[in-house]
């Protein structure tokens, strides 16, 4: 039997609490695996790594970097799954990272998270790893995927490119789609009928044909099972170039935004009905010309089908030659834009 | 019979679908209440007014005053209650601002919107309008409420300082806690049991004092039922003062954020465990420090409970001097922000 890899990142489920203080330690972070054999002593074999050791709320894109390194040094063959444990703040960011770095990956990837520090009640850290374990062994399906059990109990496996933040009252994840990929009940996968299929890059090939390995070894390409077209577009094996990221709101001022630093691209999230202000001294318009003529990619995000009728401030903003993406959230869309603004 | 006050806004609500282009008419606006009396045909009496008519991605802080002029200028006592028609891309902005502003009113003010212009097959707008009619008709609670029904044929009240912004792909509002304030059941109101009651301003004195009426009209004060305390904040009458938001992510580049329009105050919103990074070269604490030197206050959202641990990274950005503020939604942490550095 294939060993399960385990990636320790840090986070929560690595942490300790000391006092009235929660951090991560170098001790604190095995201790999740001498828990689990401790509570299930079964034949799971586990290889253990530990790149980085951080709570998720202070990674970067040069944790990223080290993060996406590790993994595309690996022989996929040699195991039968991967484990990330991660903090759950910048969760959701990571899943889409590695769900779009490793979409057509060889084994199954699962992302894992804790509530709150191992062995404290209500932590849910333990069954969610858990729960990885077991979709890793039984339900023989391959690609990225993320599992965290909500508060009514349900343990659910989230595509990980689907899985967005956390609530900060609740403390809820929420997927994109609106539903679960599946769920794991009695430590079985139990898929969602009519997971709904998104277009996401309908209207970006450039979305569709890049790839994820590095340049210098194409080899691993076929190792983890990525078509090795000749168009790929390989990462540099950095995150060095920036995506500037903005959300709307109302009396958004978009003189505050400095774009000296002249970040690769701007993905600019938009209000629900793929709409932003347009209206004089507050317009999203008059902004994405100022980086065109930066020559800073403008790219708007999430629209929805690209036949519908549209806002008349949507028309205008499309009309403007902003580059629209669909049905996309916008963790997803800020990974995609990362990967592809730091491929060689 | 005291007549119900309408107050036209624009959105799709008060728009027309001419070829694919959406927008708002001045016709479409009055379309409402044409079609709301031929289906109706029942006794209630209707005061309509418009004091603004635009999309509501378009609308600014401009627009904001306008309305909250129009409000503070009526006589209360002349009607059963208020509903205000309103775009759903910014609704659970505008309802966070009128329910703080209005948080003690002395009758039921409800906004409302609709996923789709009037008449097309599947829009609820007409069916949010007339449940916000039965509401102010039958429920006898004052305060400020928001009603959009959701795609599951449920027509959910939530307190209107509690809804957050629909998601992107499903186009479903949220509530901040989770649950919803009460549901609209064959055209009354059912209140949700045990609704949770938010300490929202725990740490923050400010926010419990400052109310809402112009300082040249105190007898409005009494009209509306605001305590007229010696130590009010009165609202000055415009949102000339900008609050400045961030929402984090990995990566995020505080030197991206240009400070020289000196907005009053930063409201940097937070991962959900209240954390943000304090990585070298992502810091917020540095950025905070930075607004500190220039005079600009500078308030993180959302903290649960003060005397719960910290994490590592959350107890050194509380102890860098930063306003914590609890329990709050972003949308509402910004009305009250923006309401509170426009007051005299």
């Amino acid at each position: 039997m294939k060993k399960i890899l385990v990636i320790l990142t840090g986070g929560t489920i690595g942490s300790k609490v000391e006092g009235k203080i929660i951090n991560t330690t170098a001790a604190s972070s095995y201790r999740l695996l001498q828990l689990y054999n401790e509570k299930y002593a079964d034949d799971t074999g586990f290889e253990v790594i530990q790149p980085i050791n951080i709570l998720s709320e202070n990674l970067t894109p040069v944790e990223w970097g080290v993060l996406c390194n590790c993994l595309l040094e690996l022989d996929f063959e040699k195991y039968q799954g991967i484990i990330i444990t991660h903090g759950s703040d910048t969760l959701s960011y990571t899943s889409a990272l590695i769900g779009t770095m490793f979409e057509n990956c060889s084994i199954p990837i699962v992302l894992v998270a804790s509530n709150l520090a191992l062995g404290l009640p209500g932590s849910n850290g333990m069954n969610n790893f858990r729960n990885a374990v077991c979709f890793i062994k039984s339900s023989d399906i391959n690609g990225v995927f993320t599992i965290f059990e909500n508060n009514k109990g349900e343990i659910p496996v989230y595509l990980s490119t689907h899985i967005v933040e956390s609530d900060p009252f609740t403390d809820q994840f929420r997927s994109f789609t609106g539903k679960y990929f599946g769920k794991m009940i009695d430590e079985k996968f139990v898929a969602t009928e009519n997971y709904p299929c998104l277009m996401e890059s309908d209207d970006i090939s450039l979305a569709e044909t890049y790839h994820h390995t590095k340049p210098s070894d194409i080899s691993l390409a076929q190792k983890h099972q990525y078509p090795a077209k000749s168009d790929d577009i390989l990462w540099n094996g950095n995150f060095d170039n920036k995506i500037l990221l903005i959300h709307p709101y109302p009396g958004l001022n978009y003189n505050n935004i400095d774009l000296s630093s002249k970040p690769k691209a701007v993905l600019h999230y938009m209000y629900h009905s793929a709409t932003a202000c347009t209206t004089d001294g507050y317009s999203i318009i008059d902004f994405a010309k100022k980086c065109n003529d930066l020559g800073i990619d403008f790219y708007c995000a999430s629209f929805k089908n690209k036949d519908a009728a549209l806002y008349d401030s949507s028309a205008k903003i499309v009309n403007s030659g902003v580059i629209p993406l669909y049905n996309i959230s916008c963790e997803a869309a800020y990974a995609k834009l990362i990967i592809m603004y730091n491929a060689d």
